[in-house]
């Protein structure tokens, strides 16, 4: 009898333990890097309002850096109303968004916990891409758009163009996400993010116009310094929204984390090496330039690449965008900070070269995951390419409707005054630098 | 005998793996969590620096970041002498404070560890809140104290209010912690932190009088670029501040990682709302307070209410300290970097409206727990109300005497001429801006 | 029969639950602490960048930035190829340094776990720290080095000097690793990070010679604002780099986390009241220095000592760091941002007298581990000596040499009218601060 007792008390041992490993009990580690991770992907907002602030001149460096954080008040918002819901939910109207009124307000995922995770990290986490994405696209149009306007057009682009892509891709039901035979590969948002926010951008930046005086007069950055710090910054959340995507805290997060820093590393000393053979003198712009190039890049593939393929595409992305800059100034579109040079192309080549440096326990496992039991590169090469295909179809033709519903409707082009005066002045009644003028 | 052999084998694992889940033995992704949460709490200290230093003017910038830093010398040390001994020790006294000899110098707590983290992280997570509170003050008096002065008020202020409210409210026998059925609700510091820095910042701004030229001349901020960083920062690190209030990595730590996002978003966006109804202008600095008047009322309230109640607590956060800095205006007084309209406004109301947004399960659990079996909305409300008078009181009645204390024994307004010079050459022989005179 | 099934499963779940602690399997959080480690060492770059840049003239802002940033390309690409297999591979050459040609591009560790943590996230953290030390070395001869020049410098010092002493110190069978009784105590980079970067500073800088006009004119910082927030961001990243070297998440952690506070604060506290004393007032970058005095002290200490000799540490660190300047002013050599007068002379009193300060756990499992069974405060002063007088011999002699090569073959120091001109218009072609002259 004692025995038996014992044997009894030994076997509920054993299942409290197993639960820890079935999904409904939170596994505190991966909680823990998942919490993380969005405070890590939060402080890429005021990373990227420094990085971008710095670039524009002082009269519109308030208006520029509000550009991010406005976001992060309009996304956040919308998106646990509803965002989560369109984003997650099963797929509805075709397949066109998802829906789930349990998502509504996040009201039904209070408690519950997927992988370890409670789904309110995930939603959170998952939020933090749906505010940096239109910040991204705020580079390309900087200096020139109303606030207001500004507000109207992100909250419409949020609803219509990110978070049907976002279902497409990451959604369990999304047609990307089984595209082919191991679906569209987007590990932390090469398409979703940068790619949409980086076609977005070159089309508002071409529809609403240069910035007056572009290209003609020289429009200097009023504070490269701040610059510096945003993308030191950026990097730094760079880590959570690279390695959070992996959604757990084990090998596939340290691979991810790996190819972050390593993908980074490359674009940067790279872009430092095309200026100093281009122009014997390496910018501090170009190497955030770089960094950012190896980042965007590295993005879709993070989880799924080599260490020896990020730091190849880190090196490729920069020669790339590199390229794409030198032909921007042949265009002569004003693209001001370059979404499109950098979020764009480096977006757009991450996610079609991915292809060549997946690692081979990747393979493997795709390939006994798909339906036929093969996969092959050139495969997934063309997955990818269609995908990237769409994402850039969908992002053009959405963006220029909402732009042209918005300039309509609410007004976004900023009036010659408005401009001349900055947007600090104009918008925001404020200017950036009182220290200039000490009263 | 082998099979017992055996047996025992199996029991030693069943004994080492339950320990994982008695208190005794570490959870490594619940101290992960905490770990992080310390640091990220850090991280509002020169967010807070940052965030102040752009609102007062250029000859004062460094003196009022030195407010922030300095806090982060004097409280952490204080607090490992005897602070946590007198907030989390067995109360003494007569319940006014706590003592346990073990906590002096941390010494006897440096292996032990509670609900599966190490006693020393809740210890360094709980000192980073005594360190930002007297902080939090210095906005209310800036730009007109002595630095020595200062020191010695925050010490004082430190120990003889902060250390007690602390344990009244956080210890395990404080006595509002089991006030009514389910004790004061304070989750991460809104009566403890928000509401005592808000009201001793009051009291002081009114005691030592206004600034030389207020209001009659406008004192404009020297670096509104910076302030606005300085909010990015503090965002981040809140959320190690109300997340990491859980002292656990779980689903409790989800709802407050949520809540504050959804408020902050909340307080932002409608500050927006109310400038563009208000002015037509929505002010940068006004996004920003709209952030902290969100982030402040969620504070007592982020592991507890829903998260539409978040929001809702966000958003009438900000109306309510909106109103308050119009008052401020008519009222005159110079709250200078509206420690009181923010952080005292948003804490009050916070800690007392969070009655009425409590999650079901929580109120469940509390009238389980309750003495009397029953618990009701209304109780609540009366317990959080007498919990907010208590903490105002108690911080009007000790500051004044500390103030003048301290101005009597040490000195604290700033003298006429050294106002004039600016705090930077005053009491520290430096300036800010060396870039401003190149040499 | 069914007894022994039932043993069979209860010995199962025994196993699966043992292999937890095998090594073999990740521990999530442990993992997750780790990952943000890194992500806060690599703060310590933007940091460390504001900090430094802060500190020079305008004209040189963006250069100084760059020595940081520049570290980060270079390092992290170079530690991937071959400075981790350098630095933890198994001993060759007579054990000047490592080697394992898995570890090359980091191949072979791409799923491998040791103690619960993956291979590449322990990688990653200490490449993050491969990347500051050559950073730290630049304050040495800020202002007055070429960019190309700089960034070869680092290459050939990151492979000569910081991959071997990393060997030396932290590899399995690195020699001082097993030294003494106990071996040489560098918990978290004294001797590696700290005083290989002073003293290769302290010599770059006699070497080179001082910046044209020091020290007749005084060169005053151009933005001591950004250094301020320089030393908050370090601060933070401190964490990362002190709690993170216990590669773990629990009681170790803890109590290098409450080391790190307590000395930063007590340094910081400790400069404060020296000033206040030696001048009557207490400046703000004094207070950072201190901060980082403290800091740098504690560094090779904080998992070993106790909470108290952690505080001493700190403040005793000021003291010798304050006098350490007063020296140099003496004797006239220019280390311009004092990368010896903190880093050499903070990591040399941390690493000697923390023998002093050594918790008595940690003494009984010296003496408990030790061949002889014994082990003494003293035997272990005179490791600690040993270790630090090889790191000064080392450092000195490969750095004159490198610089020797450094300067023959590519050029390092610039020329008087690349000074003259600044760094940021001679070899960056840019301007830190557009707002000055607004376009």
């Amino acid at each position: 009898m004692k025995r038996i007792l014992l044997m009894a008390t030994m076997l509920l041992g054993f299942f409290m333990t197993g639960m820890a490993n079935d999904g409904s009990q939170v596994d505190t580690g991966a909680t823990a890097w998942m919490i993380t991770s969005t405070a890590l992907v939060l402080l890429m907002i005021p990373g990227l309002a420094m990085f971008y602030g710095g670039l524009v001149r002082s009269k519109n460096v308030l208006g520029t850096m509000m550009h991010s954080f406005a976001a992060m008040g309009v996304m956040s918002v919308l998106w646990v109303i509803f965002g989560y819901s369109m984003s997650f939910g099963e797929s509805v109207l075709g397949g066109w968004c998802g829906w789930n009124s349990d998502f509504v307000f996040l009201k039904g995922i209070d408690t519950t916990v997927t992988d370890g995770v409670p789904d309110l990290v995930f939603s959170m986490f998952q939020g933090k891409f749906a505010i940096i994405t239109p910040a991204l696209i705020a580079g390309a149009f900087a200096e020139r758009v109303q606030f207001k306007g500004y507000l109207v057009f992100i909250a419409i682009w949020g609803i219509l163009v990110y978070n049907p892509l976002c279902h497409w891709v990451w959604a369990e039901d999304g047609f990307l996400h089984h595209w082919g035979a191991a679906g569209a590969i987007d590990f932390a948002g090469g398409t979703v993010v940068h790619i949409s926010a980086g076609i977005s951008g070159l089309v508002a930046a071409i529809y609403l116009g240069a910035r007056r005086g572009y290209p003609q007069r020289q429009l200097r950055p009023n504070n490269l310094v701040m610059t510096m710090m945003g993308v030191g910054l950026l990097w730094v959340g760079w880590f959570g929204f690279n390695a959070g995507s992996s959604v757990s805290s084990g090998i596939e997060t340290a691979q991810a984390l790996t190819a972050t820093q390593v993908a980074g590393a490359a674009g940067a000393l790279m872009w430092v090496i095309v200026e100093l053979l281009h122009h014997g003198k390496a910018t501090a712009l170009g190497f955030a330039s770089g960094v950012l190039a190896g980042l965007v890049a590295v993005t879709p593939a993070a989880g799924v690449v080599q260490t020896t393929g990020a730091m190849a595409l880190g090196a490729i992305s920069t020669i790339v965008c590199y390229g794409a800059l030198i032909v921007k100034d042949k265009l002569g579109y004003d693209d001001s900070l370059d979404a499109f040079g950098i979020h764009g192309m480096g977006g757009i080549l991450g996610a079609v070269v991915l292809s060549f440096f997946i690692r081979d326990s990747w393979m493997a496992d795709a390939a006994a995951a798909s339906v036929t039991g093969e996969w092959s590169v050139w495969d997934q090469f063309g997955v990818q390419a269609i995908t990237v295909v769409i994402a850039i179809a969908y992002s053009v033709v959405l963006t220029i409707a909402i732009i042209w519903f918005v300039e309509k409707v609410f007004g976004l082009k900023s009036t010659e005054e408005e401009e001349m005066m900055g947007l600090d002045h104009s918008y925001h009644g404020e200017r950036g630098y009182g220290m200039m003028n000490p009263n």
